[in-house]
């Protein structure tokens, strides 16, 4: 019983969601299906990538991820069935990978006629598409099936994070910004208990290990539960706070030079 | 294992949802559940329709379909279960089924004691009257056991679309408004390809293929995934810029006298 | 087959709710994952408190709840697994158990290694606690190997309901206001058919049976579907029309000294 994870932008008071999951279920009826999230801002490409980053690596091996998040439908951008030799991902290929699967076994262009609906909108992929193509990865069909052998082309059109010669200075910017209104930036912190300061828009905050650590309304820096740097206000919402939003520049000095700040792209 | 989708207006920041779920997993362990959504506006009972009837058509057979969107709980209007001789739904008879149930094969009134919670309360006929219901088709019952036969009688009161005697023009209004800010109107178009002009609002908009045919932020109409015109804005809300709503009239006409409009009561 | 229901303050546009359904699904993979709802306001405790109320008790014997609403992770407040006799409950001990926990058959600790993640991050114990904890639950373990055994602390702090000599008079406050802008009292109603006059705001509403007992727009009171006194507008919002939140005063007045109000706590 394969698990099928769905990630799309298009919320839930219509029925675009139901309908791929009819899809789904009509081709692979033992598939359990597991939604992430289908409140994607509307064609945010990046935040759909994180939130994919988020969830994927928690799922066990063979799991298939869903990603509908496609303000390129019926153009040139691709249609993929990826493997990375551990899960699978169907979606369009315009960067709503590029966090989640960093080194791609295999990555295959969806151009068998099995695979697509018999009449394929020219809006609605998701349902004539991506959903009979990953039901068909449930019901246990290999990725070369879906055609020919690609390459992996979307990105993010992020600048990555930069590091400073000593290792003890990261440059980053915040690529996400959650629902409690938390900053999270792209600047990763590998060792337990690394000491610093953090820098963004005016404020500098020493590196906390937890909300608690400060009083209530009280901004604070931490490393979070991805290893990035985050930036929150406890029990409130530091983008509201701080009026700061996905771009903001974030800047983590570590103190000692034996810390070192690692980048990830 | 039988499939029990839901569609109700309860949203989820409350307990409701979770209450019908519980009741049908107590009666139906085995059923696979499935949200459709629940981001119904409160008692919108035309959404509903809306929604179920772009859902409904990619479910596989024998699945259950539950519908609660029921401003009039607890007064006259019927509980019905319906067999349409491919799926089943389950409901108030207020108008939630006048979509995508065109031709039932039988409706009967769920009035049966076993059909029923013990207890049914005067405002939560979701989780009393109608989780129990659909938990019971779930479960192998047929529709002849919940009660008496009856007609359906629920309608939208909507005003069907209308066509020019040449087939060329058909009038119709706006019936969705969906998350993207993309209008749908009820005049379906059959044939692949077809070319004419969309009026509605000021503009004048020749059918395109797809977003991509126009630039961003430009409006456009199409024929969308249900075979319905559509207007919408590229990467952006047609409702929004065009200040539009539900009810909004739009007219197609059709290039060619041989290639006809039909209409979508 | 283990249901596990979640209630999270996480939304739906982050990959959170994805993290936990992941972790539970790589050690429990039979689980049936029902969503119960993640629109929980941020840190609101006492929302969770009756969503969870109001769902659980429709469950089947055995059903694991998971409840992640946790303002204070990373401090003091005890992270808990829960045996009530009949279901099971996982979640920090901050009162989001007072509602639908009355008399804990036990409580432990969870504190084994085995049922947390190799690696437990300062902010983010419904990854790394409370998912593995209820996972395990789902496989089959029992409360006892969570941890020591302790005692529940959490309460929501609210003064109770209180109840004149004669019974005649319940006096409460509004503890949740639903989606619907529905009002509902701690005044909890036994009997069946009662007849009184519930003040609320400037107004005193008769108790009625359904919303249909008043017309369109009009305010009404009744016993809601959880026993519990609710003040309603007709196809409206009473929150809006009468400004009201949580907290506001309910008193119930009922006509007979023999019909009789209880609290409930």
């Amino acid at each position: 019983m394969a698990i099928v994870t769905l990630i799309t932008d298009f919320g839930t008071q219509d029925g675009y969601v139901g309908a791929m999951k009819g899809v789904i279920l009509s081709i692979a009826p033992d598939a359990t299906l597991v939604d992430l999230t289908h409140d994607i801002p509307p064609q945010d490409v990046a935040a759909a990538a994180f939130a994919l980053a988020q969830s994927a690596p928690q799922f066990p091996p063979g799991t298939v991820h869903l990603v509908v998040v496609d303000p390129g439908v019926g153009s040139a951008r691709r249609e993929v069935a990826i493997d990375d030799g551990w899960q699978r991902f169907v979606g369009p290929d315009n960067g709503v990978f590029a966090l989640a699967v960093t080194t791609p076994k295999a990555v295959h262009e969806i151009t068998t006629l099995e695979w697509r609906r018999a009449e394929v909108s020219a809006t609605f992929h998701g349902r004539d598409v991506f959903a009979p193509a990953a039901a068909r990865l449930a019901t246990g069909a290999t990725i070369s099936e879906a055609g020919a052998e690609v390459k992996l082309e979307g990105t993010l059109g992020r600048r990555p994070p930069t590091l400073s010669k000593d290792g003890r200075v990261a440059t980053g910017q915040v690529v996400h910004v959650d629902r409690f209104g938390n900053l999270i930036a792209d600047v990763h912190v590998a060792e337990e208990g690394a000491q610093g300061v953090v820098k963004i828009g005016r404020l500098s905050l020493p590196l906390q290990r937890t909300y608690a650590d400060v009083a209530v309304g009280k901004p604070l820096a931490y490393v979070g539960s991805s290893g990035l740097v985050e930036i929150a206000v406890r029990d409130g919402s530091a983008a509201r706070a701080l009026k700061l939003k996905r771009g903001a520049k974030v800047v983590l000095e570590l103190v000692a030079p034996a810390r070192r700040a690692r980048k990830r792209t």
